[in-house]
């Protein structure tokens, strides 16, 4: 089926507007008519190809927010006009020991999980025809008029969350969500959130409404007063020896959202003893793991990438039940372009999400 | 009290016979006959200042097996000629968090926790005459006639265990034995030890003994063989790729046991998802360490220093239910300056202990 969307043809490319093939519905499928898409710093590391397996156009977009078109004839979930919400996967193994536990985030299956766009990621395993477990070769983002994604990885939005809102939710939200979860952050534990862009201030808004104490680092100081705003109990500059010297050895737990390389060391005194250090910003070599300071407190350095699918419903529902969303600035995506130059420069409060009435 | 001793009297000396001075017993403690005094890595990097803090002269020793030999009148746990342990600390401060919850190796006190030799480890607070909170300026280990500790951190050697065997479990044993405790290591789990020596040996037999699937991974070729016959169920060449591509996500947990800086990036490769890899031979910055691995597994890596108290009672009374014990090498004193060479040449097999009654 023929699809509108905005995407990149090459790594140096600037989006643009262009015809695509989308695959017809499976069975299993429904389509879903975009109404809003958020732009992550992932839409912008893979246009321009700086994880180095970006295949061309790329048609970002996996914060997707729309009502359904069509079910298939194995589908049961949904009925035409629901509201609901696309995130970073369409589709998994299904069969590997984490997809049966729950973990398609996780998936092991030889293709892994099937990104929303530029999906299939690994490569495709060693066949004649060169083909992957999902029969499709590019997968394309929600920067578009309709995606085409099996049920199971579809969301529900729920009543009472804006939907421009929830669209962040789907990516931002769940990234710093599943890790606090994973990692038992409950009522009362001193949370750290290093960095304040999209996910930053959504990890300030759930660790929050959990009931725990909030401490945001950044690099930069015009955020400081807006991390206070969004809730944070305290704001300190990441550079600030003095200010810092107040936060030794208190953090139960730091979640770094910075979206580049970022030197660790510093920050590992800031943690208690059995604290936890979970970077989910970036996928970079994280220098500066120094077991002289890891071993004396027993800390511990982990990754954790996005989330799975009960765990997107339920930030989803949390959100919606605790009354807190990101704070969103809408745009058309012919201003797409211009919002990434923003995006790269920190400049936007605190996610741009793309209102897809303006692609006709 | 005078005590004899073998030290070094400057980071470029080779141990020599010595008179010391250490500080009468008190209410609280005990003094202890040397029976045997296990030789840890760690005695050589603390002579030869590699840590950048050692006070001279310096008497290591913290794997001590000897005889109680006087009793303060407030202590009740032991009588003259108990067979007892003391390995890495002889006190702490007993009031911070992680003491009163019996994590005395993590002591937050003013001094840390008290080193058995070359402690105070911390630097001493701002006092007019730069005291400390445990009165003393420079322990002295076991490699000596007689030490002076506090009863509360003195252990008790089991029935059924060898003496001799018994001195290296007080570190090697409790430093493998309480990360597994820690992260819940149990029967079937499959567990990597890297390194295999005075630490590496005794992790195999602990964690077989626990139910585990043990695999050694090694830069000795010359140790294969050994590890599988101190029970191993594998063992590679750590750069073997052929062979590592057999442990491609194999492993629940990773054990580093080697005692110096160590590049773990491919090693992250053979972790399961949610795996753990744990530093416990070094205290170095961690190389290698790329979120574009950790995060796409959950996998954690962490630093672990010694045990507590209780594992350190439990893990000798494991190995003498179990039947297990360290391979040790007796030596007199006077062959210890050539112990450390072979040591570091990675030529004992697999911990040299010292027969004390060799000193007079």
């Amino acid at each position: 089926m023929k699809s509108i969307a905005w995407g990149a043809r090459t790594a140096q490319s600037k989006l643009e507007r262009m015809e695509i093939e989308r695959p017809d519905p499976k069975d299993n499928e429904v389509t879903i008519e975009v109404l809003y898409a958020g732009v992550c710093h992932s839409d912008i590391h893979q246009v321009k190809n700086e994880w180095k397996n970006t295949v061309y156009p790329c048609i970002p977009g996996h914060e997707i927010v729309g009502r359904v078109k069509t079910t298939g004839s194995a589908t049961s979930r949904f009925k035409e006009g629901d509201l609901v919400g696309v995130g970073c996967m369409i589709d998994s193994c299904r069969t590997c020991d984490p997809c049966k536990q729950g973990d398609q985030n996780y998936c092991e299956g030889p293709n892994g999980w099937l990104a929303t766009y530029n999906g299939p990621m690994t490569p495709a395993t060693e066949t004649e025809d060169n083909s992957n477990i999902y029969g499709r070769d590019n997968t394309f983002g929600g920067y578009s008029d309709v995606v085409v994604v099996p049920e199971d990885f579809v969301l529900t939005i729920p009543d009472g969350l804006d939907p421009k809102a929830a669209a962040p939710i789907l990516c931002a939200g769940v990234t710093t969500w599943s890790p606090m979860q994973h990692w038992g952050i409950e009522k009362g534990d001193k949370v750290a959130v290093l960095g304040f862009g999209g996910l930053g201030h959504m990890a300030v808004k759930l660790a929050k409404a959990i009931g725990c104490e909030v401490t945001v680092l950044t690099s930069s100081p015009d955020k400081l007063k807006d991390a206070i705003r969004h809730g944070a109990d305290h704001a300190v500059i990441e550079t600030d020896k003095t200010a810092l010297a107040d936060y030794m050895g208190a953090f139960d737990f730091i979640l770094s959202t910075v979206p580049e390389k970022h030197e660790v060391g510093a920050l590992l005194d800031l943690l208690k003893r059995d604290g936890q250090f979970v970077v989910v910003g970036n996928l970079d070599v994280i220098d500066g793991v120094d077991n002289s300071k890891l071993a004396f407190r027993r800390q511990s350095i982990a990754g954790s990438l996005i989330g799975n699918l009960q765990e997107t419903q339920d930030v989803l529902d949390f959100c919606a039940a605790n009354d807190i969303a990101p704070e969103v600035e809408m745009i058309d995506i012919e201003e797409i372009n211009d919002a990434y130059v923003k995006i790269e420069n920190g400049d936007v409060r605190y996610r741009y999400v793309i209102d897809m009435k303006s692609l006709s």
